[in-house]
């Protein structure tokens, strides 16, 4: 949510779990939206959430912000996934029950989860807090299955509540709107990780390629760093968008004359475009040593990197995974000193397909956030 | 050479630049072999070598190694160069003059001449000790113009002696046999300087894809800063010459099973191919935080490279370009501290246009030298 923008009212009868019904060790059934089949659409489901097991915090769900890939997901245009599957991985609400071995968060406590909630805990990435390259695979949010939990399929975030193990859940800092920061746990860590990882400071030249979900956080973050951004876009409809959110420059990349005019002006660029796209030109924007990060996964080959352009400038094209959870914190809490959340649009459940396409059209500024207070009674009997 | 490898005779009569005659301030006339069109193959030449200013160096040349991008400079497949054209940066020889200015060296010092004669001295590379990549472009050793004398086309080491600026002329260590010494101009500071820049040390696991001048150096020096060192090959006759050179494991990329076998296995990879090549299988080998440095460049594109790959395992798809000035110093010391060397086989003048043709063929193990004793009589007019 935009600070200032007000949380518009719940469209539908807003709800809350009952948790005097759900006593310690019983399970409680989750209000949700998910798909059920590849061309379902979205629709009102029943979750069975877990009993809290020792290690496990019970969240009462506030917001789910809505990410590209929960389309993918549900659309089964990646895989096919098991349905019903409930998208959902920026998840911010209130803890209501723990564990008996959880000492680190409180019923009452504001909490998130992010892109995972397990991983194997054992590999050399989990031992340096790096959960996200599990050698063995991180257990996501939604949509996998969860060895620690008898192999039942975890459903997301567009719900009203959730279970997660304590190791997996975050804290939300009371300065940050819980709206806003709902996108931080995707968009955001993904944006801030590999900024950290090249190490950018206070003056450094950050690019950002592409103004959605992750390029608006991107912007925002480098900036919160002291870096200098520029902006590339294909569209002059955004250079006013871009410098509002803070950005120092913009080029528009089908510009020939002012993509030379960038010509080695930059350290680090973030590209968050998710189609497949020439990045040759942007790698003559960068200075000796910089690097490319790729965040978005098209789902068609990429036109060819020209390695003399690497060679030359001794540039790397490096991907990067969102983050780990404990830098997710440290992303959070840097978010929270610096004032830093997402622009956000807030959607009520029977508003999710309507958001999805517009999602997909690009015509959001620059994430649709779930209100979860506007979710359905759950039924009696679950649907997964 | 190969150490042990007695350098075989000249085959045709040696010659000596006769110094008495080109006292200081004198230009000397050099022989030399080079192009004069695309097609025109190697032919003898005379050059006339300016009379070393008060900052240069001449150089009586010993050696001079062939490599691949001679093949392609004079042949006009990459760009169309000025002709006559005479090839050669790998050079070690003996400094017979020296400037006024120059205290560094003295004649006598057997020294050595790599890929660039001059950089522009004043942008940030230059001031790093980066003057490979010189902003405003470094002046190559041959075929390119000379700013600081008067435009003058540079001609390289394929001849009997080069006239250089002493800030570019390395100190060769008497306990390097100088003819295998040469290759490390080009192909041992190629493929020394990723490994460096990667931090590369005891431990670490470095591939090779490619073992030809710098895929067989790259084997070498890896193994000297106490990587494990793989060897990737198509091709099952070059097993045991990888493991001759010391590469601890073999891996035929050809073979599915041997490439999953290595799956994860690896820190940074020296890719010496320069046909494009799908670098996805060498992806998969990778380790959390790895690189693929390409050293090579295809004059067709290269298959696309996986973005999920990179992004998976935070790996880079880098380049990387000769190295600076102080680094192919510091990459001589330690080749002589270790014993490295590159695997030579000397040629004569006028084999030198068989060698291209083996050069082209794969045809050579894994260096070839010419020997500049075998070079003719300049003549009286020089003819560049």
């Amino acid at each position: 949510m935009t600070p200032g923008r007000p949380v518009p009212p719940p469209l539908a009868k807003p709800i809350t779990v009952d948790t005097s019904e759900s006593a310690p060790g019983t399970q409680a059934l989750a209000a949700a939206y998910g798909g059920t089949s590849p061309d379902s659409g979205l629709v009102p489901l029943t979750v069975a959430r877990r009993a809290p097991k020792e290690d496990d915090v019970e969240i009462a769900i506030e917001f789910c912000g809505l990410c590209h890939s929960d389309v993918h997901a549900v659309r089964a245009e990646w895989r096919m996934p098991t349905y019903p599957l409930v998208p959902g991985h920026e998840i911010v609400g209130r803890v209501t029950r723990v564990g008996a071995a959880v000492e680190d968060f409180a019923p009452g406590d504001r909490v998130g989860v992010g892109c995972m909630v397990d991983s194997c805990r054992e590999c050399e990435s989990c031992l340096d807090g790096l959960e996200q390259y599990c050698e063995r695979g991180n257990t996501g949010t939604y949509g996998a299955a969860d060895p620690r939990n008898g192999g039942a399929v975890t459903q997301g975030g567009y719900s009203t509540s959730v279970v997660v193990d304590r190791r997996f859940v975050l804290r939300i800092p009371e300065a940050l709107d819980p709206a806003a920061a709902a996108p931080l746990l995707c968009a955001g860590i993904t944006t801030f990780s590999p900024l950290r990882y090249f190490e950018v400071e206070e003056g450094d030249s950050v690019g950002v390629v592409g103004l959605g979900g992750l390029g608006h956080m991107a912007v925002k973050i480098a900036k919160a760093m002291g870096a200098e951004v520029t902006v590339f876009t294909t569209s002059e409809s955004k250079i006013e968008a871009a410098r509002e959110l803070g950005a120092d420059r913009v080029v528009l990349s089908k510009d020939a004359d002012a993509m030379a005019a960038a010509n080695r002006s930059i350290d680090v660029i973030i590209d968050t475009v998710a189609a497949p796209h020439d990045l040759n030109p942007y790698f003559l924007t960068l200075r000796l040593d910089g690097a490319l990060f790729q965040l978005g996964l098209p789902a068609g080959d990429m036109p060819p990197v020209s390695p003399g352009l690497l060679i030359r400038r001794r540039l790397a094209y490096a991907g990067s995974l969102i983050g780990g959870i404990a830098e997710t914190q440290e992303m959070l809490d840097f978010c929270a000193d610096h004032g830093v959340a997402s622009e956000t649009e807030i959607v009520a459940a029977d508003q999710l397909n309507e958001a999805y396409d517009r999602m997909v059209a690009g015509d959001v500024k620059y994430r649709f956030v779930l209100d979860a207070s506007t979710l359905h009674q759950p039924s009696e009997k679950a649907d997964v």
